[in-house]
């Protein structure tokens, strides 16, 4: 005997996500089905609408449903400044500290020589046409991971975008709020001490 | 801003399953957009089946598409014996090791004096009819798992079930297979020295 039909698809399904497996899977798909009716159609539902409704904005590329996106057609942001971000969900953690008032833009990637990404196969191509028909633009801030592949990406922007004059900065390496001296990694002391800041 | 509405909503839904937090519901959550349209749909169509399509077995309480279920229905099982289980899961678990050849009865959980869960909360008094109503049957087999609710729920079916001199058994207890006796956790232990058997 197996699983009845439904909740083999289902385990299936969960199977597709991320980070779980068959047991996880198993477990999600039995709760699911004593799970409040209204709950688990509202699940398919977001589903769905997720991949109907939803688009990237033809100018950040960041997700939206309405192209372009709301902070694209947002005037009152600082036109002169683009942050430039790896995922979308980026933008939303930036949105989040509500200390960003400029653009974004979205590079759904990072360059990684090792699994074959290069700048064609991220949005580089779109940043820089955007920077030339736009000459508000006065910085753009690289807010690309502090990962190897996040750093060569950030410095790969700058080396194309500083010619044109436009400033290009990053976000500042050094130790998280909180955090413990001791416990620290090497080169997150070694950031912290070159980015020094007069007290 | 805020996320696109059908993100948040897919995010809050993810956050409804077991161990499912903020964090993870949104990596998931994004995950899925960037998924294969057709596997997003197939999840959603799932969830819905799961719902609309599974029911309970009007006999053993086991998830179905019909009822009565395919072990239910299916009379070249050996009809003299049910093992009785916490969960529907624990019937597909019963069934993959293929040794089993019986009937079943899901209780839908444990007695559980702390949660307030009694013999009325829980699939009992139709295990109980069903043996009144049924003179085939001579042997139950409590296969709740080994945890002290699992342990009294089996004690209480013993105590119930016995009277009517249907014999009532137990899922023996001991080393799991490939287990050190050194990492073994002394209740085991000393239950495998209280079951040992003759070799």
């Amino acid at each position: 005997m197996q699983y009845p039909e439904p909740i083999a698809k289902l385990i299936e399904s969960f199977m597709k996500l991320p980070g779980i497996g068959n047991k996880t899977a198993t477990r999600l798909a039995f709760y699911a089905v004593d799970m409040n009716n209204q709950d688990v159609m509202d699940f398919a539902d977001a589903l769905k609408q997720t991949k109907e409704n939803l688009k990237y904005c033809s100018i950040c590329g960041n997700l939206t449903e309405e192209d372009p996106c709301e902070i694209c057609r947002d005037k009152s942001r600082d036109q002169s400044t683009i942050l430039v971000v790896e995922q979308p969900k980026d933008v939303m953690v930036m949105e989040k500290i509500q200390q960003y008032h400029g653009l974004y833009h979205v590079l759904h990637g990072v360059l990684s020589p090792i699994e074959g990404i290069g700048p064609e196969d991220i949005n580089v191509s779109s940043l820089i046409k955007r920077l030339q028909k736009n000459d508000e633009v006065k910085e753009v801030i690289v807010a690309t991971n502090a990962t190897p592949e996040g750093e060569s990406t950030a410095m790969y922007l700058s080396k194309l975008i500083r010619p044109s004059g436009i400033k290009v900065t990053r976000l500042a390496r050094g130790l998280s709020m909180g955090a413990d001296i001791e416990y620290a990694d090497e080169m997150t002391l070694f950031k912290a001490v070159e980015g020094r800041t007069e007290i």
